[in-house]
């Protein structure tokens, strides 16, 4: 019962957020999964996301892992905000991939929390190819979301 | 003389590389600034760059932030590309809010550098507030620019 | 077969770099576990590992994690060095503490690697609790250790 | 007067601190000099600091840089804590090598600040080389030095 209100809480606040986040949803990106501390959300490159090089605008990678990193860390009912993060960049994505952020959290200690974001490109056969390794430091502002 | 030939080769880099970077130019980005291992990229917040606080998406912030380094690091004649980076967000932006993103080089050694990005709000009065300090990663391939 | 030449690999490479590593001896640092990929390191903090405030000094803690990295990316038998790394402190350490630092590969893409390694308290009841979380990058020198 | 007064707040708090701080005192390190948000700390690369490539520790070479942090941070007559931290590693330190980690207030907001530390090896001659780029993340607990 407490588990299933926690999914709750969660699935709530990721609505709310992703509602009326504009950016993400300007670049495409949905919500396949959240729960308590996680979240995945899709993202498809277009064409328009390639930078100089032809490849994926690292900016943009980094978009839809700091989307999940969001959703994740304010599935707790609080208004959390990111403070920084770090990202390592493995692959190139390239237009018409269709990636993945996969967002767990690490840490969390009083109003600050650390969460890991895997970028990956989904292989059309299934698989999963690593892009990009994100790492997300969080801050509650101890207010709940509404 | 020698000088002179650092500054047409940055100046020709990111031409080339905004010329064919429609991710930067689709958010808005301009080329303010440009000599060997600097940058200022200046970018208006728009409406559909915030996120479901209504504040600018982070990944946007470091989108410009990361063309910025990007720009610097291409202007010694080589291709070179982002390994990774590291941001801290110390102000919200906000829709209608003018940005620069300032690269500077840290360090080059070898084929890895090192670079700071400031990224400020441009205040009408004509003061700056720091939003986010970045630093990039890079590493050149070792061919050059064409 | 193949798999058991990795684990010698590993253990020597272990061996190899510890045995040489004044630093990690000096500060009482123990290989607890290697195999490819992955090393545990076990210190004990000592009255003289504490800062200004009475806690085990963070650079010490980074040291640690620092050598579990080092042995982690240097188990594929060729001379890995650290690029750098990033370090989250989560709790304090405290003087007659057993600390274990856990590394383990992210990834690996041509001579770059991506390392976690989780700092924690080992409580004499058995349980662990994080201390601080490490993510160091490594770049393969390309020749053989020695 | 105030600003006098900043810079007597900043040398008793680095006094405190590096009174206190055994493990720094034990790695031999030195304050060169320290003002409101700025901090310069000297350290003798010894034979016990070196690791099994013969280099030194880049855990050590991380404290040194940690300790210059930590003081910088201090200097506002509030007790500080590191969060965390990020280096890169530009150069090998050697036994005899005699460093300096010069630490700079980049940002403060509320209870946070930023801070970068650059290590240098001090030439004979007088020069300086980088060894390592350091940021580090700090969190004040709002409670006086005592």
């Amino acid at each position: 019962m407490a588990e299933e209100d926690g999914y709750e809480v969660a699935r709530r606040g990721a609505e709310t957020m992703l509602g009326r986040d504009v950016a993400s949803r300007g670049l495409g990106m949905e919500l396949v999964e959240v729960a308590p501390g996680r979240a995945v959300i899709a993202m498809r490159i277009r064409d328009d996301m390639v930078n100089g090089y032809g490849l994926c605008h690292g900016g943009l990678l980094a978009s839809v892992a700091d989307t999940a990193f969001a959703v994740a860390c304010n599935t707790y009912g609080e208004v959390t905000v990111a403070a920084g993060f770090d990202i390592t960049f493995l692959e190139s994505g390239r237009a018409g991939d269709l990636v993945h952020a996969s967002a767990v959290e690490r840490a969390r200690r009083g109003r600050s929390g650390l969460y890991d974001v895997t970028v990956t490109r989904v292989e059309p056969g299934g698989g999963e190819v690593v892009l990009a390794e994100f790492r997300g430091r969080s801050r509650s502002l101890g207010k709940p979301i509404s």
